[in-house]
């Protein structure tokens, strides 16, 4: 199995379940050899969508687990209460090494608490951000963290750059991965107290390429490949990116069909502008790692497509091969 | 005198100064003729500038100022040591109610602590923000605060929220204006400590009509007129508003030129973009007032155009008009 990863992909997480997951983990497994999944679920409902499917069966396997976590569930409680769910079930699977990853789409709040108090943390790492991959115009910046984990303290946000260094660097291969903070002004002595805390000591870490602050503005146009923040300013950046995208697009549509002359102008452009806004699209871009857990979670749209899915799977592979866990625990070895 | 208002236009503040300033201060002039201007500024250069123009000459006079007070000048200094600085003289006119409002290109950190220190907040009134009205799908929503003031405390934002309420209901002119507070969750038990110390705080005050906790991927459906939030995440909303719109607008101009089948299309399509675009462009919207103050100070783009300050100036009236400084005394009195 050298060279293979093993996946466990929660069948029941996300608007779409088991539909959408269960079609990523089979278009994984005939796009790619070295890859066996473990579908953690209902097993009687997951049996039922392979029906569908012709797959390589000697590479798929249900892991049953019969009780689900729902989207508005106190976390912390549904960890607790349910051992049983696909969530407990397959981040199980992570920390006793039976799997090298998990992927899910169901509740964001269980993923994260389970990644934390199942999975477990690296030593020596304070805390596990969500880092997900936004669209720039220079391609993709990693922003860490849009967790739940609000009100962090300048260690961990210098933890943070060094993670997403890591990642930034092995699995999306920049070199020498440009690190900001966010701030509210691009001069040392501005922003909130926790910004010029972590100001000076992340310009003491020599292993990081430590570009300063980095304004709200400057992002989209790609100005930092790691964008470090705490996780509640992460969270509204994520989230307003989706928001102003979704509401543009909308309203161009809208012009669009407003009148004949614009409707025959909208048919020409439309491939074109269709790749565009693509790219753009925050919530095509295959999952967010939660950093520095002893395996991977992988935590994709509630509403992610099966191409999501497939690439969420895509990247696990690529974060075992890289040894990303390894590089994270050597740097923060004490 | 009654009914009119008498504004002084920064006449040395932003990227085009004194072009731009005393171009929409002219305009403004032209186009109502209860306004009353003052430039204030280096009177040569203003003399120079408005040679330029045929305008009402009985109701514009110039405030001679000899200093500029530059953006990259740290704030606080500045307004102490540039006495004959457009800024500071201008506000003091605000403050000893020479005039009714001060309107300024210039340096945001100049501005906000000259309104501060100079102008002098109402009492009662324990900080005060800077509020820019948002362009969303539904009109327009007020972003309190977007100002240098970060490290808020809940009791702020209880009356960010009051202040930006009395602010929409009379000059926008929306009926029991619907407040949010930012959140990164629905639920009230969300966020992060500042959040919900203020959540509770709000929800007790009868005479808001508070709908809970918005997501900031709901900011730009309009979810909400007034959006309440500290500094430091409003200035961040701003700003990635600003640049997502921009990096995307850029490449969708970029796809429309990419072929002569697009190139064709885009000449349809055009107007009609041009028109929705600019009705989303943050730029464009007159300038943000800083609430709570004795008198009204207005900070406008440093690349405002001459609309944008005209329609500062028209705001200015308005919220004369309106008595909004009253009604916030009114509603702080202790």
């Amino acid at each position: 199995m050298s060279g293979s990863v093993r996946v466990v992909v929660d069948a029941m997480g996300g608007d779409h379940a088991p539909q959408v997951p269960v079609r990523g983990a089979i278009d994984a497994l005939k796009e790619s050899g070295d890859i066996y999944i473990c579908l953690a679920g209902v097993k009687e409902t997951i049996e039922k969508e392979l029906d569908k499917y012709e797959y390589p069966k000697d590479r798929l396997e249900i892991v049953p687990a019969s009780q689900i976590i729902e989207t508005a569930e106190p976390p912390v409680m549904a960890i607790r209460s349910k051992k049983d769910s696909s969530i407990v079930v397959g981040q199980t699977m992570v920390r006793k090494q039976e799997a090298d990853a998990f992927v899910s789409s169901g509740s964001t709040g269980a993923v994260l608490v389970g990644g934390q108090v199942i999975v477990g943390r690296i030593k020596g790492v304070e805390r596990a951000p969500l880092a997900p991959l936004i669209p720039t115009a220079r391609g993709m910046s990693l922003l860490i963290d849009c967790g739940a984990n609000v009100d962090a303290r300048p260690s961990h946000l210098v933890q943070f750059a060094k993670m997403g260094s890591i990642y930034m660097e092995n699995i999306v291969g920049v070199d020498k991965p440009r690190v900001g903070i966010v701030n509210i002004g691009a001069e040392e002595e501005k922003g909130n107290a926790l910004v010029k805390e972590t100001f000076p000591l992340l310009k003491e870490c020599t292993d990081l390429n430590f570009t300063g602050s980095i304004e709200a503005r400057e992002i989209p146009a790609g100005a930092a490949d790691v964008v470090v923040c705490e996780a509640f300013v992460g969270n509204v950046i994520l989230k307003l990116y989706e928001g102003v995208g979704a509401t543009l697009i909308s309203k161009i549509k809208e012009s669009m069909m407003s009148s004949l002359r614009t409707k025959m102008g909208a048919m020409l452009v439309k491939p074109a502008l269709k790749d565009t806004l693509r790219s753009f699209d925050i919530s095509r871009h295959g999952g967010a790692p939660l950093l520095g857990l002893k395996g991977l979670v992988v935590k994709t749209h509630g509403s992610a497509s099966a191409t999501e899915i497939k690439n969420a799977i895509f990247q696990c592979r690529q974060f075992k091969e890289q040894e990303i866990a390894e590089k994270i625990k050597e740097n923060f070895a004490v």
